[in-house]
């Protein structure tokens, strides 16, 4: 048996959640069975999906229960093994994040490029990097000298997609942000062409200011305002992935939908919904690609890193939710 | 010369349009020159789309002008001619329509599969079906036992949508129609598995009724709370034709969109605009398929014919506006 310690939802949020709806509970282990290992998490990851998961509605990934442990991807290192092929010491990436250990079935090996921290593996080159991969080129059909938009461009998920684009050969990305250092920081770091702050309000005009030639595919990672401003501002033809509305998951109440989504029939624009564990099988050429512009340097693996362990996870989640992170936000054990 | 009328646009109208929006204009028209032919209209098209035209807003098709003519399908019978291969009596198809005489560029002439009526060739064989066609199989992509719901289902784009799905294999067809004459043509007449009365409200219950097991396809012709209903109602990876919005042509104020539309990412749910006029290439297999269902009593080209001719155009258009058709409503000559 091994001691541990693991975070429960104690109480569903209304509207937006707060510590007191999550609890440390201790817990023992079991050993390992076989096909099994023991691991000691090493990084687990905070994402904004996991808002909508607090909430009792089935939807594509099912609810946290209360009074269980939440889930999500980590990054273990191995104690015991019951596994061929994995031994102590050896890394695995996973599904059981937000406990100090777990024994995982049928744990994935990590074995990271030179140089990369594994943390990348929750990251640019996890979940997040295909689900900016497979948005934006197998979504939206990205196609070289399309102008794009991607919103939330600071965040995980965000700040990929717009480098995917440049390196793909955009003609023009722009990215909205929710402070002046986050615009700093995909123009002058991430190499965005244009970006601004959403905050400073007036959106479909900073929009507009941004691309003035308008815009031909749609990163969606945040909703509302900013999908209405973007089907204003997109050409004909134009696509827009949609990919969560981190603006909408603390909502109480539903807000109304974007009322120009009639100039989608003239426009004929498509949209899309997708969820990112539909495109497993990309998972390859993904790796392939963003992990050898990791390599050379053409892309920026943005993180922010928390320190302090499972006792850290609740304020760095809360913290990810109000955007004080940029790109990806992993806790650190 | 030869003496006509013809109806213009007398002035922009602000939200609902009424007679006063039209004047019938006496008009002298010059001898056909090479190339062309002149004709007399033996029927014309109203179509919602000419609603969007009269405001002064720019879209794939150039608003009318104020205090001159309006333009749109019509079929007419040729008088004199310069062109090889058409002689009077002859018919052809053209975009001259709201006027009784017309010089026609380029003429298309028209010959009537054995008991079609010209008519047709404005409605099911035309434009209508055409939409009806591409929106069906290409937009929305349906494929053989898809569930569809096709909004504003009694109408000349709906009634010819509803019954490819039919007849193409769906598993269930459901529309929505304007009043219970409406929903009993539908049900009765053109073969819909179900169909209710929007008007009747709560329309997501009744959709949810006439759909126990779901949609696989909207095509909507009406935005609005049908388009909100059918986004709670599709399922995974369902698909949206969005044809128009008839339901927003006569707003002065831009109303809010689907409240729901953050279910199309857990959904994968894909929403496409089109025009017509982009996909004219599948002309030729629109009228191979539904003329060969037309002429074997497979399909009901349902018409709602005004006599009258040029003074009976403008109470058709508003009466068509209002819902006062089934089917492809004509004016004939």
């Amino acid at each position: 048996m091994t001691a541990t310690r693991e975070i429960h939802l104690a109480a569903r949020p209304d509207g937006w959640p707060t510590a007191a709806n999550f609890a440390v509970v201790d817990r023992e282990l079991p050993a390992p069975a076989d096909g099994q290992v023991l691991v000691r998490n090493v990084f687990m990851s905070v994402d904004p999906y996991m808002r909508p998961r607090m909430n009792d509605v089935k939807s594509y990934v099912p609810p946290f229960q209360v009074g269980e442990a939440l889930d999500g991807g980590a990054v273990g290192e191995v104690l015991e093994s019951r596994v061929d092929g994995l031994a102590p010491g050896d890394l695995v990436v996973h599904r059981l994040g937000w406990r100090e250990h777990a024994v995982v079935d049928r744990p994935r090996k990590l074995e990271p490029l030179a140089g990369v921290s594994p943390s990348h593996y929750l990251g640019v080159l996890g979940t997040t990097g295909l689900t900016a991969y497979v948005g934006l080129l197998d979504i939206a059909g990205f196609r070289p000298g399309d102008a794009v938009f991607v919103s939330g461009a600071a965040g995980a998920v965000g700040s990929v997609a717009g480098q995917i684009a440049r390196l793909r050969g955009a003609s023009r990305v722009i990215g909205s942000a929710g402070s002046a250092e986050k615009v700093a920081l995909l123009r002058d770091k991430l190499g965005f062409d244009a970006a601004f702050d959403y905050r400073d309000g007036h959106l479909y005009r900073q929009l507009t200011a941004a691309a003035p030639e308008g815009i031909d595919v749609y990163f969606d990672n945040v909703g509302g305002e900013h999908l209405e401003a973007a089907i204003g501002v997109l050409n004909d033809h134009g696509r827009v992935a949609l990919c969560g509305s981190i603006s909408a998951y603390n909502d109480a109440e539903p807000k109304p939908g974007p009322k120009n989504l009639g100039l989608a029939v003239g426009k004929r624009l498509s949209l899309r919904g997708f969820i990112v564990t539909d495109h497993a099988a990309r998972t390859r050429d993904m790796i392939r690609e963003v992990g050898g512009w990791l390599a050379d340097g053409q892309l920026v693996a943005e993180e922010t890193v928390v320190d302090g362990g499972l006792d850290a996870a609740v304020d760095a989640f809360l913290g990810m939710l109000r955007g004080e992170n940029t790109g990806k936000m992993v806790v650190r054990f």
